[in-house]
């Protein structure tokens, strides 16, 4: 076992996921935390789902040229999700964990629950169930949900601003309400405000793990 | 809605789904029922799993290039499977259906049960549940398990024979055992002994729909 305390935390076999909507930097502040850690001598393993695996990255190339398309069933792209899912935690999760590695990941199991269950009504209780077999029980130590208003989430996605129409709004309202209720009683999650800028963002995180 | 009696039987807006192990004859089977179903004046979509979908097609790539390397995930091989039935009912087998076709499956649900549940040991209630969602609940109307010993449908492998190992054929047991055991109290499944020639096992399958 390595060792990898932190701000008298112990980080050493620790899953660390950033969760959240589209364009709330979610990925940059993983990125940010993993440098942060490896500079205080953890050994991190960054990482993030839809992909990370050969499977998952033709699955996540299904899942990105099929999104607008309008031909992907709903439960089929919950499955797809659950597919990328199981494959990375068999490959790359769960293998680092058991080394002792400090594993970042942007996205895992909570945004199957809020994108698929909140957002297009699958039950809740179905994707669980799914999400425990897909990473055999692994639940993540410590979650920072990056909240940002679905306005200034849509806002940031450059270039394509014209093509947000309302029905995507209300999407992503029932998405990021998703987040919110699933985590509101749970104290592995922390809720980070990315409204700020990047460096204020990554100072609330790491000020969260003592740093 | 479309006329499509035979022998007596209302086949219009029917499925029926052909199972059983791999190198049974299934899809040639189902082909001759298909043709034979035209010729009697039936509107027939003769189609088959995994694939008949442009995301079932690369899903089924997937399963191939994967299933001997040993790095697929038996769940995501699950999920897989049924990423494709999800697709394929919705663009092709519910559609079907509704304009009141004849629908001719190679493998459907009880695949996943046989192969994935008896094969792999999932628990058959969550393909169950899972077949439930991907198929919408759309159960077949008549199967046809054409049945043959592990030892007939692994020496039909032609090239490959000394590559079967006895790994291969307890798998392949558990699944023949699951296929007999599943059907063994529906009455809308006929067990065709597939042994014989081609001719036979068609002629066998037609006398069951009067024909």
């Amino acid at each position: 076992m390595l060792s990898g305390e932190v701000g008298g935390i112990e980080l050493a076999g620790k899953l660390i996921v950033f969760e959240g909507l589209d364009f709330t930097g979610k990925t940059t502040q993983a990125r940010l935390l993993a440098r942060r850690l490896q500079d205080e001598g953890c050994e991190v393993v960054l990482t993030g789902e839809p992909g990370g695996t050969a499977v998952g990255n033709t699955v996540r190339e299904i899942l990105l040229s099929r999104r607008n398309s309008g031909t992907l069933d709903d439960f089929a792209e919950l499955l797809l999700f659950l597919v990328s899912r199981a494959q990375h935690a068999r490959e790359v999760v769960l293998p680092a964990l058991d080394q002792g590695k400090t594993v970042v990941s942007s996205r895992y199991r909570l945004s199957s629950l809020a994108y698929q269950g909140y957002g297009r009504g699958i039950d809740l209780g179905l994707i669980e169930r799914l999400n425990e077999e897909a990473t055999r029980g692994r639940r993540a130590d410590i979650t920072f949900l990056i909240d940002v208003p679905v306005e200034v989430a849509l806002a940031r996605k450059r270039g394509d601003r014209d093509r947000i129409e309302a029905e995507a709004v209300e999407f992503y309202d029932r998405v990021r309400r998703g987040f919110l209720e699933l985590t509101a009683d749970d104290p592995s999650v922390h809720r980070i405000d990315g409204t700020g800028d990047v460096d204020a963002t990554a100072a609330a995180v790491a000020g969260c793990l003592g740093l």
